[in-house]
Protein backbone atom coordinates (compact mmCIF):
# COMPACT_ATOMS: atom_id res chain seq x y z
CA UNK A 1 0.00 0.00 0.00
CA UNK A 2 1.51 3.33 -1.14
CA UNK A 3 0.45 6.34 1.36
CA UNK A 4 0.32 9.99 0.72
CA UNK A 5 3.28 10.80 2.80
CA UNK A 6 5.40 8.48 0.25
CA UNK A 7 3.66 9.97 -2.86
CA UNK A 8 4.67 13.09 -2.10
CA UNK A 9 8.87 12.42 -1.01
CA UNK A 10 8.58 10.32 -4.37
CA UNK A 11 7.53 13.65 -5.94
CA UNK A 12 9.94 15.75 -4.39
CA UNK A 13 12.53 13.30 -5.22
CA UNK A 14 11.80 13.69 -8.98
CA UNK A 15 11.54 17.88 -8.40
CA UNK A 16 15.22 17.33 -6.93
CA UNK A 17 16.60 15.38 -9.49
CA UNK A 18 15.31 17.91 -12.29
CA UNK A 19 16.99 20.84 -10.51
CA UNK A 20 20.29 18.86 -10.33
CA UNK A 21 19.98 18.51 -14.22
CA UNK A 22 19.75 22.01 -14.28
CA UNK A 23 22.45 23.16 -11.94
CA UNK A 24 24.74 20.32 -13.90
CA UNK A 25 24.42 21.78 -17.15
CA UNK A 26 25.26 25.01 -16.18
CA UNK A 27 28.43 23.86 -14.31
CA UNK A 28 28.05 23.35 -10.67
CA UNK A 29 29.68 20.50 -9.13
CA UNK A 30 28.28 21.18 -5.38
CA UNK A 31 25.01 21.89 -4.20
CA UNK A 32 23.47 22.87 -0.92
CA UNK A 33 20.05 21.51 0.34
CA UNK A 34 19.31 25.22 0.29
CA UNK A 35 19.74 25.08 -3.00
CA UNK A 36 17.48 22.57 -3.79
CA UNK A 37 14.83 23.83 -1.22
CA UNK A 38 14.81 26.64 -3.64
CA UNK A 39 14.16 24.69 -6.56
CA UNK A 40 11.15 22.36 -5.26
CA UNK A 41 9.82 25.23 -3.13
CA UNK A 42 10.04 23.29 -0.05
CA UNK A 43 12.03 24.02 3.24
CA UNK A 44 15.90 22.61 3.36
CA UNK A 45 14.99 20.74 6.45
CA UNK A 46 12.73 18.55 4.42
CA UNK A 47 15.07 18.23 2.02
CA UNK A 48 17.57 16.90 4.15
CA UNK A 49 14.77 14.43 5.52
CA UNK A 50 14.25 13.43 2.09
CA UNK A 51 17.59 12.22 1.46
CA UNK A 52 17.98 11.08 4.63
CA UNK A 53 14.80 8.87 4.33
CA UNK A 54 16.16 7.76 1.43
CA UNK A 55 19.41 6.67 2.11
CA UNK A 56 21.65 9.53 0.36
CA UNK A 57 23.91 11.29 2.17
CA UNK A 58 26.20 14.83 1.62
CA UNK A 59 29.59 16.35 3.06
CA UNK A 60 28.84 17.56 6.64
CA UNK A 61 30.44 21.03 5.63
CA UNK A 62 30.44 20.99 1.70
CA UNK A 63 26.66 20.48 0.84
CA UNK A 64 26.28 17.71 -1.72
CA UNK A 65 28.32 16.45 -4.70
CA UNK A 66 25.85 17.21 -7.52
CA UNK A 67 27.28 14.29 -9.66
CA UNK A 68 26.49 11.67 -6.69
CA UNK A 69 23.25 12.85 -6.15
CA UNK A 70 22.25 12.57 -9.58
CA UNK A 71 23.58 9.01 -10.15
CA UNK A 72 22.37 8.13 -6.04
CA UNK A 73 19.05 9.46 -7.05
CA UNK A 74 19.04 7.37 -10.25
CA UNK A 75 19.50 4.47 -8.60
CA UNK A 76 16.76 5.50 -5.55
CA UNK A 77 14.23 6.44 -8.71
CA UNK A 78 14.67 3.48 -10.70
CA UNK A 79 15.82 4.98 -13.86
CA UNK A 80 17.67 2.37 -14.42
CA UNK A 81 14.57 0.68 -15.81
CA UNK A 82 12.31 1.03 -18.24
CA UNK A 83 10.44 3.97 -18.27
CA UNK A 84 7.74 3.19 -20.55
CA UNK A 85 4.44 4.53 -20.80
CA UNK A 86 0.45 3.95 -22.97
CA UNK A 87 -1.77 6.62 -23.89
CA UNK A 88 -5.29 5.38 -23.64
CA UNK A 89 -7.44 7.59 -26.03
CA UNK A 90 -5.93 9.46 -28.67
CA UNK A 91 -8.82 12.60 -28.62
CA UNK A 92 -6.83 16.49 -28.22
CA UNK A 93 -5.22 15.61 -25.28
CA UNK A 94 -4.32 12.27 -25.75
CA UNK A 95 -2.45 13.31 -29.38
CA UNK A 96 -0.92 15.89 -27.69
CA UNK A 97 0.27 13.81 -25.10
CA UNK A 98 1.53 11.39 -27.46
CA UNK A 99 3.53 14.07 -29.32
CA UNK A 100 4.71 16.17 -25.99
CA UNK A 101 8.31 16.78 -26.15
CA UNK A 102 8.43 17.72 -22.51
CA UNK A 103 8.78 13.28 -21.50
CA UNK A 104 12.09 12.30 -23.72
CA UNK A 105 13.92 14.55 -21.04
CA UNK A 106 13.06 12.63 -18.29
CA UNK A 107 13.95 9.53 -19.75
CA UNK A 108 9.87 8.73 -20.42
CA UNK A 109 8.63 7.14 -23.71
CA UNK A 110 4.63 6.89 -24.59
CA UNK A 111 5.18 3.28 -26.48
CA UNK A 112 1.66 3.30 -27.92
CA UNK A 113 -1.50 4.92 -27.82
CA UNK A 114 -4.92 3.11 -28.00
CA UNK A 115 -8.63 4.03 -29.18
CA UNK A 116 -11.08 2.44 -29.67
CA UNK A 117 -12.21 4.33 -32.95
CA UNK A 118 -11.09 2.39 -36.03
CA UNK A 119 -10.44 5.51 -37.88
CA UNK A 120 -7.63 6.64 -35.63
CA UNK A 121 -5.71 3.42 -35.26
CA UNK A 122 -2.49 3.81 -37.31
CA UNK A 123 -0.29 0.85 -36.43
CA UNK A 124 2.31 2.25 -38.67
CA UNK A 125 2.86 5.61 -37.01
CA UNK A 126 6.05 6.04 -35.49
CA UNK A 127 3.99 6.09 -31.56
CA UNK A 128 1.21 3.15 -32.89
CA UNK A 129 -2.04 3.85 -32.58
CA UNK A 130 -3.75 -0.02 -31.50
CA UNK A 131 -6.86 -0.92 -31.07
CA UNK A 132 -8.48 -0.84 -27.25
CA UNK A 133 -9.05 -4.76 -27.32
CA UNK A 134 -4.78 -5.34 -28.14
CA UNK A 135 -4.10 -3.07 -24.58
CA UNK A 136 -3.92 -6.59 -22.42
CA UNK A 137 -1.74 -8.83 -25.42
CA UNK A 138 0.64 -5.43 -25.18
CA UNK A 139 0.79 -4.95 -21.71
CA UNK A 140 1.67 -8.41 -21.02
CA UNK A 141 4.15 -8.64 -24.60
CA UNK A 142 6.17 -5.41 -23.13
CA UNK A 143 6.00 -5.07 -19.58
CA UNK A 144 4.60 -1.56 -19.91
CA UNK A 145 2.12 -1.15 -16.80
CA UNK A 146 1.95 2.58 -16.89
CA UNK A 147 -1.07 4.19 -18.72
CA UNK A 148 -2.39 7.72 -19.29
CA UNK A 149 -5.93 7.87 -19.23
CA UNK A 150 -7.23 10.83 -21.98
CA UNK A 151 -11.13 9.55 -22.78
CA UNK A 152 -13.92 11.57 -22.97
CA UNK A 153 -15.80 11.35 -19.01
CA UNK A 154 -18.57 8.87 -20.18
CA UNK A 155 -16.02 6.30 -21.11
CA UNK A 156 -13.51 7.11 -18.38
CA UNK A 157 -14.69 4.23 -15.77
CA UNK A 158 -15.37 1.61 -18.16
CA UNK A 159 -12.23 2.13 -20.12
CA UNK A 160 -10.17 2.34 -16.39
CA UNK A 161 -11.97 -1.05 -15.77
CA UNK A 162 -10.51 -2.83 -18.96
CA UNK A 163 -7.10 -1.18 -18.31
CA UNK A 164 -6.80 -2.58 -14.72
CA UNK A 165 -7.96 -5.92 -15.85
CA UNK A 166 -5.38 -5.69 -18.60
CA UNK A 167 -2.92 -5.35 -16.43
CA UNK A 168 -2.18 -1.99 -15.93
CA UNK A 169 -1.05 -0.51 -12.30
CA UNK A 170 -0.13 2.77 -12.78
CA UNK A 171 -2.96 5.40 -14.14
CA UNK A 172 -2.63 8.99 -14.88
CA UNK A 173 -5.98 9.74 -15.75
CA UNK A 174 -6.71 13.03 -17.63
CA UNK A 175 -10.34 12.10 -18.03
CA UNK A 176 -12.91 14.81 -15.87
CA UNK A 177 -13.94 12.24 -13.11
CA UNK A 178 -12.56 11.14 -10.03
CA UNK A 179 -11.01 7.48 -10.74
CA UNK A 180 -9.62 5.60 -7.37
CA UNK A 181 -7.64 2.69 -7.22
CA UNK A 182 -9.21 -0.43 -6.71
CA UNK A 183 -6.76 -1.83 -5.09
CA UNK A 184 -3.43 -1.89 -3.19
CA UNK A 185 -1.40 -2.94 -6.21
CA UNK A 186 -2.40 -0.07 -8.63
CA UNK A 187 -1.46 3.25 -8.36
CA UNK A 188 -4.24 6.14 -9.35
CA UNK A 189 -3.56 9.81 -10.21
CA UNK A 190 -5.92 12.45 -11.44
CA UNK A 191 -5.27 15.38 -13.05
CA UNK A 192 -8.47 17.79 -13.48
CA UNK A 193 -7.25 20.49 -15.33
CA UNK A 194 -11.23 21.84 -15.51
CA UNK A 195 -11.35 21.87 -12.54
CA UNK A 196 -7.71 23.45 -11.91
CA UNK A 197 -8.91 26.27 -14.19
CA UNK A 198 -11.85 26.63 -11.64
CA UNK A 199 -10.10 26.97 -8.56
CA UNK A 200 -7.87 29.69 -9.96
CA UNK A 201 -10.54 31.47 -11.81
CA UNK A 202 -12.56 31.57 -8.22
CA UNK A 203 -9.16 32.68 -6.37
CA UNK A 204 -8.84 35.74 -8.60
CA UNK A 205 -12.55 36.68 -8.91
CA UNK A 206 -12.04 37.07 -4.82
CA UNK A 207 -8.91 38.75 -5.48
CA UNK A 208 -11.01 41.31 -7.31
CA UNK A 209 -13.30 41.64 -4.99
CA UNK A 210 -11.92 42.46 -2.15
CA UNK B 1 -2.74 36.41 0.38
CA UNK B 2 -3.57 32.57 -0.42
CA UNK B 3 -3.15 30.32 1.47
CA UNK B 4 -2.44 26.32 0.95
CA UNK B 5 -5.29 25.20 2.71
CA UNK B 6 -7.92 27.86 0.80
CA UNK B 7 -6.59 26.95 -2.02
CA UNK B 8 -7.84 23.08 -1.32
CA UNK B 9 -11.55 23.84 0.48
CA UNK B 10 -11.94 25.65 -2.80
CA UNK B 11 -11.04 22.67 -5.29
CA UNK B 12 -13.14 20.58 -2.88
CA UNK B 13 -16.30 22.49 -2.73
CA UNK B 14 -15.78 22.40 -7.03
CA UNK B 15 -15.14 18.55 -6.55
CA UNK B 16 -18.50 18.87 -4.40
CA UNK B 17 -20.40 21.08 -7.43
CA UNK B 18 -19.34 18.51 -9.66
CA UNK B 19 -20.85 15.50 -7.76
CA UNK B 20 -23.93 17.47 -6.99
CA UNK B 21 -24.04 18.31 -10.69
CA UNK B 22 -24.09 14.36 -11.75
CA UNK B 23 -26.74 13.89 -8.54
CA UNK B 24 -29.08 16.10 -10.41
CA UNK B 25 -28.98 14.63 -13.84
CA UNK B 26 -29.41 11.50 -12.43
CA UNK B 27 -32.74 12.64 -10.33
CA UNK B 28 -31.41 12.96 -6.77
CA UNK B 29 -33.37 15.50 -4.69
CA UNK B 30 -31.02 15.49 -1.20
CA UNK B 31 -27.68 14.53 -0.68
CA UNK B 32 -25.76 13.81 2.16
CA UNK B 33 -22.40 14.92 3.58
CA UNK B 34 -21.59 10.93 3.34
CA UNK B 35 -22.65 10.55 -0.63
CA UNK B 36 -20.23 13.63 -1.06
CA UNK B 37 -17.29 12.50 0.86
CA UNK B 38 -17.48 9.21 -1.09
CA UNK B 39 -17.18 11.56 -4.50
CA UNK B 40 -14.65 13.82 -3.16
CA UNK B 41 -12.88 10.89 -1.89
CA UNK B 42 -12.41 12.95 1.92
CA UNK B 43 -14.65 12.05 5.06
CA UNK B 44 -18.01 13.24 5.74
CA UNK B 45 -16.28 15.34 8.85
CA UNK B 46 -14.38 17.54 5.88
CA UNK B 47 -17.58 17.91 4.17
CA UNK B 48 -19.41 19.27 7.15
CA UNK B 49 -16.30 21.10 7.80
CA UNK B 50 -15.87 22.97 4.68
CA UNK B 51 -19.54 23.47 4.07
CA UNK B 52 -19.70 25.32 7.20
CA UNK B 53 -16.70 27.42 6.72
CA UNK B 54 -18.18 28.64 3.56
CA UNK B 55 -21.46 29.06 5.05
CA UNK B 56 -23.35 26.55 3.51
CA UNK B 57 -26.02 24.74 5.99
CA UNK B 58 -28.62 22.04 5.83
CA UNK B 59 -31.22 20.13 7.03
CA UNK B 60 -30.21 18.63 10.44
CA UNK B 61 -31.71 15.45 9.77
CA UNK B 62 -32.59 15.04 6.36
CA UNK B 63 -29.79 16.17 4.47
CA UNK B 64 -28.69 18.84 2.07
CA UNK B 65 -31.28 19.63 -1.03
CA UNK B 66 -29.22 19.17 -4.09
CA UNK B 67 -30.69 22.63 -5.89
CA UNK B 68 -30.49 24.47 -3.08
CA UNK B 69 -26.62 23.44 -2.53
CA UNK B 70 -25.89 23.57 -6.18
CA UNK B 71 -27.04 27.54 -6.27
CA UNK B 72 -25.29 28.28 -2.98
CA UNK B 73 -22.37 26.74 -4.05
CA UNK B 74 -22.25 28.55 -7.70
CA UNK B 75 -22.77 31.90 -5.44
CA UNK B 76 -19.74 31.20 -3.25
CA UNK B 77 -17.62 30.05 -6.03
CA UNK B 78 -18.53 33.29 -8.17
CA UNK B 79 -20.07 31.06 -11.20
CA UNK B 80 -21.97 34.20 -12.00
CA UNK B 81 -19.17 36.18 -12.94
CA UNK B 82 -17.36 35.41 -16.49
CA UNK B 83 -15.41 32.41 -16.54
CA UNK B 84 -13.33 33.18 -19.13
CA UNK B 85 -9.66 32.06 -19.71
CA UNK B 86 -6.95 32.23 -22.46
CA UNK B 87 -3.99 29.86 -23.63
CA UNK B 88 -0.52 30.91 -24.00
CA UNK B 89 1.65 29.00 -26.29
CA UNK B 90 -0.34 27.33 -28.94
CA UNK B 91 1.59 23.96 -29.21
CA UNK B 92 0.61 20.21 -28.92
CA UNK B 93 -0.60 20.85 -25.33
CA UNK B 94 -1.94 24.36 -25.98
CA UNK B 95 -3.87 23.64 -29.17
CA UNK B 96 -5.36 20.38 -27.08
CA UNK B 97 -6.49 22.72 -24.62
CA UNK B 98 -8.21 25.21 -27.14
CA UNK B 99 -10.21 22.44 -28.34
CA UNK B 100 -10.80 20.67 -24.86
CA UNK B 101 -14.21 19.67 -24.12
CA UNK B 102 -14.23 19.03 -20.66
CA UNK B 103 -14.26 23.37 -19.83
CA UNK B 104 -17.67 24.22 -21.54
CA UNK B 105 -19.79 21.62 -18.83
CA UNK B 106 -18.07 23.67 -15.95
CA UNK B 107 -18.76 26.58 -17.94
CA UNK B 108 -15.45 27.45 -18.81
CA UNK B 109 -14.40 29.76 -21.84
CA UNK B 110 -11.37 29.77 -23.43
CA UNK B 111 -11.34 32.88 -25.51
CA UNK B 112 -8.35 33.28 -26.74
CA UNK B 113 -4.87 31.61 -27.83
CA UNK B 114 -1.84 33.63 -27.90
CA UNK B 115 1.64 32.53 -29.51
CA UNK B 116 5.09 34.13 -30.32
CA UNK B 117 4.95 32.42 -34.09
CA UNK B 118 3.92 34.43 -36.99
CA UNK B 119 2.81 31.41 -38.43
CA UNK B 120 0.53 30.33 -35.69
CA UNK B 121 -1.80 33.83 -35.50
CA UNK B 122 -4.89 33.39 -36.64
CA UNK B 123 -7.52 35.84 -35.86
CA UNK B 124 -10.62 34.39 -37.56
CA UNK B 125 -10.53 31.01 -35.77
CA UNK B 126 -13.24 30.21 -33.46
CA UNK B 127 -10.90 30.42 -30.68
CA UNK B 128 -8.33 33.43 -32.22
CA UNK B 129 -5.09 33.11 -32.30
CA UNK B 130 -2.80 36.67 -31.42
CA UNK B 131 0.13 37.28 -31.01
CA UNK B 132 1.74 37.23 -28.04
CA UNK B 133 2.49 41.36 -28.03
CA UNK B 134 -1.23 41.72 -28.03
CA UNK B 135 -2.03 39.76 -24.43
CA UNK B 136 -1.52 43.06 -22.53
CA UNK B 137 -4.35 45.03 -25.32
CA UNK B 138 -6.44 41.99 -25.01
CA UNK B 139 -6.42 41.61 -20.84
CA UNK B 140 -7.38 45.17 -20.76
CA UNK B 141 -10.28 45.21 -23.09
CA UNK B 142 -11.77 41.76 -22.22
CA UNK B 143 -11.24 41.54 -18.13
CA UNK B 144 -9.62 38.21 -18.45
CA UNK B 145 -7.04 37.61 -15.67
CA UNK B 146 -6.71 34.05 -16.06
CA UNK B 147 -4.31 32.33 -18.53
CA UNK B 148 -2.94 28.36 -19.00
CA UNK B 149 0.74 28.42 -19.77
CA UNK B 150 1.71 25.83 -22.30
CA UNK B 151 4.95 27.05 -23.96
CA UNK B 152 8.40 25.10 -24.18
CA UNK B 153 10.78 25.24 -21.27
CA UNK B 154 13.05 27.44 -22.31
CA UNK B 155 10.55 30.30 -23.10
CA UNK B 156 8.61 29.50 -19.63
CA UNK B 157 9.79 31.98 -17.11
CA UNK B 158 9.94 34.89 -20.17
CA UNK B 159 6.68 34.49 -21.14
CA UNK B 160 5.04 34.69 -17.63
CA UNK B 161 7.22 37.35 -16.57
CA UNK B 162 5.51 38.93 -19.55
CA UNK B 163 1.69 37.79 -18.59
CA UNK B 164 2.55 38.87 -15.45
CA UNK B 165 2.95 42.42 -16.45
CA UNK B 166 -0.18 42.32 -19.13
CA UNK B 167 -2.38 41.39 -16.20
CA UNK B 168 -2.67 38.11 -15.83
CA UNK B 169 -3.11 36.99 -11.90
CA UNK B 170 -3.71 33.50 -12.19
CA UNK B 171 -1.71 31.13 -13.78
CA UNK B 172 -2.05 27.52 -14.83
CA UNK B 173 1.18 26.01 -15.81
CA UNK B 174 2.09 23.25 -17.93
CA UNK B 175 5.67 23.91 -18.85
CA UNK B 176 7.80 21.76 -17.31
CA UNK B 177 9.41 24.34 -14.96
CA UNK B 178 8.33 25.42 -11.32
CA UNK B 179 7.22 28.46 -11.94
CA UNK B 180 6.22 30.54 -7.91
CA UNK B 181 4.21 33.24 -7.81
CA UNK B 182 5.99 37.12 -7.68
CA UNK B 183 3.69 38.58 -5.37
CA UNK B 184 0.37 37.80 -3.35
CA UNK B 185 -2.03 39.10 -6.08
CA UNK B 186 -0.93 36.49 -8.68
CA UNK B 187 -1.75 32.81 -7.82
CA UNK B 188 0.40 29.99 -10.05
CA UNK B 189 -0.52 26.07 -10.14
CA UNK B 190 2.25 24.00 -11.78
CA UNK B 191 1.07 20.45 -13.49
CA UNK B 192 3.95 18.93 -15.00
CA UNK B 193 3.12 16.02 -16.69
CA UNK B 194 6.05 14.06 -16.96
CA UNK B 195 6.87 14.61 -13.57
CA UNK B 196 3.54 13.14 -12.52
CA UNK B 197 4.62 10.05 -14.81
CA UNK B 198 7.71 9.65 -13.28
CA UNK B 199 6.26 9.42 -9.91
CA UNK B 200 3.66 6.48 -10.88
CA UNK B 201 6.25 4.62 -13.11
CA UNK B 202 8.22 4.68 -9.63
CA UNK B 203 5.57 3.60 -7.68
CA UNK B 204 4.97 0.67 -10.17
CA UNK B 205 8.64 -0.23 -10.20
CA UNK B 206 8.80 -0.04 -6.83
CA UNK B 207 5.31 -2.39 -6.02
CA UNK B 208 7.00 -5.23 -9.12
CA UNK B 209 10.43 -5.32 -6.66
CA UNK B 210 8.97 -6.54 -3.93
Amino acid sequence: MIGKNQFNSVYRLHLYRKALQRLKQMGFVRVFSDNLADAAGVTPTQVRRDFASFGLTGQKRGGYSVQDLLANLDVKLGKEKPQNAVVLGVGNIGRALLNYRGFAPAGIRIVAGFDSDPRKIDGKAAVPILPLEKLREFVAKNATHVAILAVPEDQAQAVFDQMIRAGIQGVLNFAPLRLTSPNDDVVVHNIDVGLEIEKILYLVNQMNKE
